[in-house]
């Protein structure tokens, strides 16, 4: 399906501002900041590609992520205090991003013959650790082990996916549905302030 | 050797284990613990694994490892108070862990027909870079770095493995004989105090 | 051309010592201060590597690296007081290391059909992403991310190499261009004190 393709590159382009802006507030200088830029777009695609063995790594083989992601630092910088107010905008591009990059993980990871678990993982793999990656890089714990419903929506929608292609559903009105699901699942749970329980350890 | 499978899921489930109680302390949330608990778990056999350039890496080839760690989890969290009290046993079971994953690691290496001093670096990494992982993850400078003798056991049990094998020692014996020596050199080690000295910087 | 073989061995060499003196100050045992300046040798080649799909990476492939290292940390030992005075000579062949693994860098990935963007940032990868794990793994945010010209030397000095074959150079003299050009533009840099804007958020 072609427009799969062009949701990736908006995707990548989105993750690609929102680590740009995060970086913002780490007084990194520019090489730093476009460096966690192209880390948080194609951190998750990579580790992915690397585990399933997909090499060269998708977005080395060709300009299509290379453009993207240089089409969100030329937004970022060019409209920098306007992109900045945009964060109810980004927020909602992020969430649209993540539901885009579990679906292609999950599909990418299917065709490629493993099992339905380790494809889910595929998927959330593809949708937060770029994520991980950026927040490692800044010295900081990465956000999603202790904020907000993120990888979780991922994995949920994902297991979605696999039940409605398990029973018939066709596949492009799965992807929408999938990416539908996995926005309201993050929406509602930030609506409605429910996040994953804090894990302690018993004698800590 | 089938008993090395089993071997390897049961060090793959302890370091689950031990990997979701580190994470305990860190104040993440559920996700957070079970991410921290499966890089422990698997990180250094991915990490040996796309060095050697075995993809899909061992893990995505089956409900085997995932099965492992699911294990793991299910136990920390039914017999939480139980398990955190198990120190000691769980210090036992990562020291079989480490040895178990060593020879893993230097089998899987010298089978793949890299020379010998890269197979004894290869059998090191399975058994600490899983740990390397978690501690960046959490940021935290690497326990392994500062702490006890623990990679060095690895890496001296490995050179026995090799020395033994050279002299046509049986493998499975050689196997066995090995993860004692690892345990052996840990637990002495910490018996008598024993540690590396702290590299330190002239200047500094 | 047999040079640059060696040249890469010498280059890795330096960044071996110059990661474990980085070490020196972090009050590393000696096996974590020795697992810094592996990393910093080795880590920029392995990810590009990784990312290329050239497995097993080229270190394992042989003695070469290994013994290049092992030269480094023998140097650093038996010379301690007497390395960690040689800081300007330690700058020098660092910045010429980062010439050398630069134009390495660029030529595997051209070699393997990748287009020139992508070669560039392989070039680049291949120089300062050693450095980038040695900072996170010792809890640092990487250097390169807020001082100094530095991976910025590299891509230029990447853009040059490209433009100079363009134009129909030979390889041996433009691979000796391109190492000076970016020795000069750190140099420069340097002596002016020039360095990148730091990337401000708007709101931050």
């Amino acid at each position: 399906m072609k427009i799969i393709i062009w949701l990736d590159y908006i995707g990548t382009m989105v993750f690609a501002i929102s680590g740009v802006l995060t970086a913002g507030s780490k007084r990194l200088d520019l090489f730093g900041a476009l460096f966690i830029g192209v880390v948080t777009a194609i951190g998750g695609g990579t580790i992915r590609d690397l585990l399933l063995g997909v090499t060269p790594v998708t977005w080395l083989q060709g300009y299509g992520y290379l453009i993207a992601i240089g089409t969100g630092f030329l937004i970022t910088f060019l409209f920098k205090r306007w992109v900045a107010k945009l964060r109810t905008t980004l927020f909602l591009f992020d969430t649209i991003g993540i539901g885009i990059f579990t679906i292609i993980g999950l599909e990418k990871a299917l065709n490629l013959g493993v099992n339905p678990a380790v494809a889910v993982i595929m998927g959330m793999t593809s949708a937060v650790v770029g994520g991980v990656v950026r927040d490692t890089l800044t010295n900081e714990v990465p956000l999603i082990f202790h904020k907000e419903i993120y990888a979780t929506a991922c994995i949920a929608g994902a297991l979605f996916y696999l039940g409605f292609r398990w029973v018939g559903l066709t596949q492009s009105i799965n992807e929408i549905l999938t990416v539908c699901i996995i926005i309201a699942i993050r929406l509602l749970s930030i609506r409605y302030n429910i996040s994953l329980p804090v894990f302690k350890h018993p004698e800590s």
